[in-house]
């Protein structure tokens, strides 16, 4: 691994790595802030995962979570969205291909050679970050978008493997909506049934564990309907008795302006989970 | 003035709104942060002015204010750093012209005709917010580098205008360093008396009024000795007992995760001079 970014930031550090990844097959970037607290302990870890477009820099310059993290304890790490590099296939729109890894491994050509980040975030991060960095095996996730899709669906398919789980906007059923189908119709094909081991809607039916899960949601986001629809989840979740918070904020939208108003309440949230 | 960005943002609004300027002679783009507070009474204003390179983009997106600014019921402007548009001289470096407008106005061809931020921020600006948001005619400044060399100067050059001023890494002594002897010389031409007139450490000299003065520093900023050196103006403050505040911060360096770290103070003390 090679730190390629060094910042003091809330009395901790904000740094960026590059490592090649096993998973991946490439290059990989990933952002992590350490709080002062980890100076002299070991500390818990809060994943984030980042939506469409994104890399590893713009939850740590746009969220202000670093102050939170201070506060409490905890080390953050924001990986980037997808493979990347001129080797790894990629598609001129901006929602397939590089910066939309959809957090699937994918079967089908192209795609197959490199896109396999739920092996990443779920096996192959938390070794290299629980090996290089003052971390215990305590792990919490979230995300925004894609990235909360991601988090619900990692943390539905990893029981035992994270203390809570929370989004900001996620897309709850992306069997059922465009940004999904497109994107499990490249990484996956035709089979629907391939499809539903993704889809956090499916995947909570079937759930053995239930997890501390908080759910924000904006009413001025223009995705809502076409993309998010929370409620999906929620009704699932009821139909299972898994306890659910969906937390509906009028006025906000898809943007890190609501994420950055909200992310402290997440990782308080988090932080409880985590013993902090 | 039309609006072009509205997000929510902690409980208020973070605006973007575009105006024809008749100081600048161009469309200016410039952020407005309204509180919760905004919706009920008249609010203290306290302005931003940023460093080389941005627009009024960068501060509320990085530097994490909104929150603080809700906290103590402050609104928050932050305008652009130069003229704009195909019709404004420019030049292919970083450090001179569009982005680079060093809050003056400019005696020397090509400059002359656009850049005039100096008339900008002292008087159209507030002009324009007061007429137009719930602003009172109170009013705090800061900024970062290019704009702490702007807070500072406009508020020793301008007594009774502003409740107190703060400056994260500024260029203190813009006609003794590079940055500012290249600027000043194209803006301001070889007449070196003009130039301490934008001059911090040559107006304090003269300073009429003692204004609450804050100015955060990081030890780990790569511009420290080549640009910004403050040292210089504490000295000419303390020469005619003007009081001033310099923290200097061991690790941190000169991008906005400083600015993030310590916002929350510089806007505290802000609320304090402004009654809030």
């Amino acid at each position: 691994m090679e730190r390629i970014e060094r910042h003091s930031s809330h009395e901790g550090w904000q740094e960026v790595w590059q490592h090649q990844s096993a998973s991946l097959g490439c290059l990989m970037k990933l952002a992590v802030y350490l709080p002062p607290q980890a100076a002299q302990e070991r500390l818990p870890v809060v994943y984030w995962l980042s939506g469409l477009t994104c890399t590893e820099q713009n939850f740590i310059t746009k969220a202000g979570a670093q102050r939170y993290a201070a506060e409490h304890g905890l080390i953050l790490v924001a990986p980037d969205t997808s493979p990347r590099g001129e080797g790894v296939a990629d598609d001129a729109a901006y929602d397939l291909g590089q910066g939309a890894g959809f957090y699937l491994n994918a079967t089908q050509a192209p795609w197959a050679a490199h896109y396999r980040m739920y092996d990443y975030i779920v096996e192959e991060l938390p070794a290299l970050i629980e090996a290089n960095f003052p971390a215990t095996a305590q792990r919490s996730i979230c995300g925004h978008s894609m990235g909360g899709h991601g988090a619900l669906m990692i943390a539905l398919r990893n029981p035992g493997r994270y203390r809570s789980v929370s989004a900001f906007s996620p897309i709850v059923a992306p069997a059922s909506v465009p940004w999904g189908q497109k994107a499990f119709a490249a990484y996956l094909g035709e089979d629907h049934e391939a499809w539903l081991a993704y889809d956090s809607t499916a995947l909570i039916a079937h759930a053995t564990e239930h997890l501390p899960t908080l759910i924000d949601q904006g009413e001025g986001d223009e995705f809502l309907q076409p993309q998010l629809q929370p409620q999906r989840l929620v009704e699932a979740a009821q139909a299972v008795a898994y306890p659910m918070q969906l937390r509906m904020h009028p006025g906000y939208d898809h943007s890190y302006y609501f994420i950055a108003s909200f992310i402290g309440e997440h990782l308080a949230y988090h932080a409880q989970a985590l013993g902090r």
